[in-house]
């Protein structure tokens, strides 16, 4: 089968079927969009690479929704409504039942969140699957990593760590007392990602900064900081703990909590002003959103995390997940 | 050196250097653009994947080039004045002068083109570089594959089929009576693409159709003619034969011309009535252009092209290059 049948038999709808933003879908030299007036385009483009994202063993149609997932996360965390992607897939062969549960999966997330597939390429070489999102967020209003002010509440989405610990059992690390349901669910988590994309766009106007999640609470943290210019304490007492990750001894929770990586929630820093209206948020969308701490000015420009847990210091222990380091 | 580090030091810039189109570039999660009132976005999207479109010796700077010089290609082809662009980059270790090079080369063709890298990803893995390009082109004018008429002439850029013979070369498949001097010209042609950016503009409202050459000449009007419902003759006579293949046997010089892809000149079509239009672009832009033959009516849909050199006909033994069959 060519290259040019893959695009159109696995990924290519007629009219009517699933959303269409775009004038021109894929077929063309290049898709054709045309964004509101009044709105920017926000655009992201993240690459998964087979052994290093994700294990040749994965369900494809989990890998389909998760390649579209991480890319929907980033347009979350700017508060960008989705409009369309490309995708750009390097096979090592054509697999059709692969192919077809790849599809399957990303059209699904697709069509859950009215973004269109609108252009692409399929080229042989090693698995890898590359795709650039596209959304659409009014002019000025799009959620920035630099926008955190001193004094604002730092709030974290859902369950982090989840997906670290799905991680540790494939490596052969898992934690004692993680039972067959917990591994279930945290698996899901880690290889099917939710994309908070309701939330990123109910916190235009409400958070003052955003970021997903992907690299580790604590080093996505510290990109804002450093954006903001701002250093902040984290109340550990307070973060978020998951019941999957219930049984497991507390400094293990920590690792998972604050350096696990790959769990796409939202970090966000918003004005204590906004306490009511956040939690009020978190009852209509149905998702935990916790105040973890308060963004500070810095000492020396240093955009340091200081860890309590309560009353007490704890050593800052974690750095960012880095795909060079590992 | 990490991944974050490696997006700031090699291809991130501060404000002054470059065009600045985007009102946010990379370093955060996303990219915002802003197209221009009444303009749509053309995007396309390209990877080349290390032993398949390039050999692992390739000048890093020339690579670069060309990795951003396909999808400026596919703007070109719809008539786009490109702005932006995000560069997924996999690479299996982190070699600075490698990357310094290959920025170089990216970012000065770039800067040509006033695009600017709005974004990006750089994970670890298989040589690869997966980039989406984005462009600006007037509301409902783009060019597209589907929009050639009966009658309409067939027209192609530049001397297709120069960059096949570097490609025989470097298979060690040259074809007798290739000098150093030739080859050092074709090389140049296949590693250094010259996208056609500013005739896809210039045919806005001339052509009624236009596709980039990049699988071949018959292949990609194959293109054209099953999108527009057409059929074609070509007359193999009327053929620009680039000086570097003239001292090849003539089948020799038709499976350059006609098969060999990786060429990047533009294929359109345009009506009879803008022949004098079309020769005055050439001259204005210093570029050949030439009316290689014409389309018509297909017989019972059949996009089929007919081959005559003067007024014999020619059995088309050509098909189009693809990754999966090849």
């Amino acid at each position: 089968m060519g290259e040019f049948d893959l695009i159109e038999r696995f990924f290519w709808r007629a009219d009517g079927q699933g959303p269409r933003r775009a004038a021109l879908g894929n077929g063309d030299d290049c898709a054709l969009l045309a964004p509101a007036s009044g709105m920017q385009l926000a655009v992201s483009t993240d690459t998964l690479v087979e052994g290093r994202h994700f294990l040749s063993t994965v369900d494809p149609a989990r890998l389909g929704h998760k390649a579209l997932a991480v890319n929907l996360s980033d347009l979350a965390a700017c508060g960008a409504a989705p409009m369309a992607f490309t995708l750009a897939l390097t096979l090592p062969r054509v697999d059709e039942a692969w192919l077809s549960g790849f599809a399957q999966g990303l059209l699904a997330l697709a069509d859950a969140h009215g973004c269109e597939l609108v252009g692409g390429d399929t080229t042989a070489g090693p698995l890898a699957i590359t795709i650039t999102a596209m959304g659409e967020v009014p002019a000025g209003q799009a959620l920035l990593r630099s926008g955190a002010k001193v004094g604002d509440d730092i709030w974290v989405s859902g369950w982090p760590g989840e997906a670290w610990l799905a991680l540790q059992v494939f490596r052969g690390q898992a934690p004692e007392g993680v039972s067959a349901e917990v591994f279930a669910q945290v698996r899901q988590r880690m290889e099917c990602p939710t994309p908070r994309v309701a939330l990123g766009q109910a916190l235009l106007g409400v958070a003052t900064s955003a970021i997903d999640i992907s690299d580790g609470l604590l080093g996505d943290l510290h990109h804002i900081l450093r954006r903001s210019g701002m250093a902040a304490v984290l109340d550990t007492a307070a973060l978020p703990c998951s019941p999957c990750l219930a049984r497991l001894p507390r400094p293990t929770q920590l690792d998972a909590i604050l350096a696990g990586g790959d769990d796409y929630e939202l970090l966000f820093t918003a004005p204590a002003t906004q306490r009511d209206h956040v939690a009020h948020l978190s009852t209509t969308l149905g998702l935990p959103l916790t105040c973890i701490g308060y963004a500070h000015e810095t000492e020396a420009g240093v955009p340091r995390v200081a860890l309590q847990e309560g009353e007490q210091c704890l050593p800052n222990r974690w750095t960012s997940f880095d795909h060079f380091k590992a």
